[in-house]
């Protein structure tokens, strides 16, 4: 009965994240017994069924373990990077001046497409590995810089490659809707209806698409624009998520909650109408407060609507060139609770349970019985640590699927 | 002529941040001879003198130099950590019903003095260990949660232990004045004669001080009660710096300009004139994000009157349980680039030459013959990077005394 991959963890505090089991579910002196890469048994040390006495036993010497981590949004494939156009804007340059200079989001498309797919794999394994190294085992990744057929499925294609090449679960997002190539200024409609939609067909037929998102904001594409992209998902039976509400309302949330939307994120403009139509909808509010901070917004999205209408919430680094060159998801917990006020445990729960569900995976994100083996294990006191500490990471060890 | 220990850095970027050599100091295509732990020669690898040509070559393929940098404001030796506080907070307590569980500084100030001096290097090594992570070779550590005589030297005693347990020089600095211990309330001026002067003789005594602080501030010390602990380390010789105009205007940058501070901290508040009083005395502004990021100040402190009277700018963790948490320097450098809207540049600027100028060292901070060896290597294409990233450490590897 007892193999090498089969272990119980013992003398361990856990934070099992279970719904409605107290403050972070926590079991004080806690035993996790695995098999075959999955969490077999959970509770109190001192309640472990004896069959599992003879099983290799791991002594976490009293660590704090949760779920491992899940970066629900992210878009770590691209090409170049936007440091100089950083350095300009903090020297004083117009918007103008960074846009004669190459920079903004054109200078991310020129370089994603300029970029083989070996070179876009290569460039974003340092970002996963950030990730991968504060005890991450699953992390969503958008297309969305490329805008023309062959890149965006590069892209798509590149995020699959991660996940061969590292011990993580790669989850694909379509964000063919991110924004209008130059070649199709002024002509969004058609952008969507000649790029978009056929690109969108074409990575679903390579099964590259988990899920289909799209940028709904003045500066991006509208409601119905969007809806023409959604409708198409909705055939191909793929679920959606927008990137809605982050500088202004446009009715972006209303949309995505019609089309039973996974998660709708960033919402720093979303209103309490908004808040109750994602609770009926069961989509999730994806926090990015590296955004917010990078851009140096002034409106926090609105927590108290999320906490009083149920609206789950979870946290994301949304790793980017642009807005949030950001690879810390312990930041992003401190970011959530001093930049928007949640607590330590909405930190928490935002990036593993809350996370998971905006991912539609009902496998990760809690330390229960049939859930997938995928723990952290940190050298901290409390679970409320994770969020408190800034720019440190106390990870002890990180297992996936079973596997240290 | 040739040791191991002595050897020439070929094919670099150097970032040399020699004051007046253009942007960064900058040298493309570069090369670093090093002897004995020191510089020997630095410039363009094409003008490297014949007499070097035997000597070991080591390749950084293109990478980036920088000196090593140095956090120059930090608390990272005490006891306990305040999470709990933080998540009290969070979760809605009044400052009434923290201060009841115990927390605030008098919280730290406990398990500080409850804390064996075995204890206070243990617990700080792993914070010092993630600022070396990054690069570090020299970190300032203060007294200032003893305020008493024993836990005082203790604390200082832990400071150059870990100095002698890591490849890292510590300067260290009384901060007896940081606070009224409970044994004194409403009797500051007792506290400052009977205990935090005499204390400061015997630490002085003991060779625990390189420099001497305060804490000025409407809710610690005002600028007569410092300056009673400031003409006694005139007595005794060691130089002053002060943590001033955090919260409020109190006058202490005047004080400390007037005592040749070697630096004035926070300074949030800070005037015109305390501009012009600091490029007097030849004071460094050492501007500390973390704090203000951390209990949400809306204040910046005046970049604009630094730059225009020329007061160097250093930036610093503040590293401590309260109110920054925070152990990483590259970070501090994102929040004084988007926080304070310092360039890239000033921000480097501000953790290698400014930072060693807060310290009164002459020998670091630059990489130009004569200084020591103390050299950090990134994967990175442009210094600009590393304040741009965000929680992401580019580190190829570091260079302490010559030693990788
Ligand atoms: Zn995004
Ligand atoms: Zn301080």
């Amino acid at each position: 009965m007892t193999q090498t991959s089969n272990y119980v963890l013992k003398n361990a505090k856990l934070a099992t994240m279970i719904p409605e089991s107290g403050p972070y579910g926590l079991i004080t002196a806690g035993a996790v017994v695995v098999l075959d890469g999955t969490i077999q048994w959970v509770g109190p040390e001192s309640d472990l069924p004896a069959s599992y006495a003879k099983w290799e036993a791991r002594d976490l010497d009293g660590r704090l373990v949760t779920p491992a981590l899940i970066d629900c949004h992210t878009h770590v494939v691209f090409g170049g990077d936007r440091a100089m156009e950083f350095e300009m804007r903090l020297n004083g340059a117009s918007y103008e001046e960074v846009a004669r200079a190459g920079g903004g989001i054109v200078s991310t498309v020129s370089a994603t497409r300029a970029a083989s797919l070996d070179e876009l794999v290569a460039t974003a394994l340092p970002r996963l590995d950030a990730l991968i190294a504060e005890g991450t085992t699953v992390v969503e990744v958008k297309s969305g810089y490329g805008l023309d057929r062959e890149t965006e499925l590069n892209m798509l294609r590149a995020a699959r490659r991660l996940g061969e090449l590292r011990p993580v679960q790669i989850k694909t997002t379509f964000l063919g809707a991110h924004a209008t190539p130059a070649e199709y200024k002024g002509r969004d409609d058609a952008y969507i209806e000649e790029v978009c939609n056929p690109t969108l067909h074409a990575a679903h037929a390579e099964g590259l698409v988990d899920a289909v998102d799209g940028f709904c904001e003045g500066i991006a594409f509208m409601p119905d624009q969007i809806e023409r992209v959604f409708k198409v998902a909705q055939e191909l039976g793929i679920p959606v998520k927008l990137h809605a509400e982050q500088l202004s309302h446009q009715g972006g949330t209303l949309l995505a909650a019609k089309y039973g939307a996974l998660s709708v994120d960033h919402v720093e403009y979303a209103t309490e109408d908004d808040a109750k139509a994602m609770a009926q909808s069961g989509s999730v509010a994806v926090i990015l407060p590296g955004a917010f901070y990078t851009i140096r917004e002034v409106q926090a999205p609105p927590i108290e609507h999320f906490r009083k209408h149920g609206v789950p919430m979870a946290l994301a680094t949304d790793c980017n060139p642009g807005s949030s060159p950001m690879t810390s998801l312990l930041l992003t917990m401190n970011m959530g609770c001093t930049l928007f006020r949640m607590t330590p445990e909405e930190a928490l729960v935002g990036v593993t349970r809350n996370a998971a569900q905006a991912l539609g995976l009902t496998d990760v994100g809690q330390i229960a019985p049939g859930m997938r083996a995928d723990l952290a294990v940190w050298n901290v006191k409390s679970p409320g640590e994770l969020a408190y500490r800034i720019g440190f990471n106390p990870l002890h060890s990180r297992i996936y699927q079973g596997e240290l």
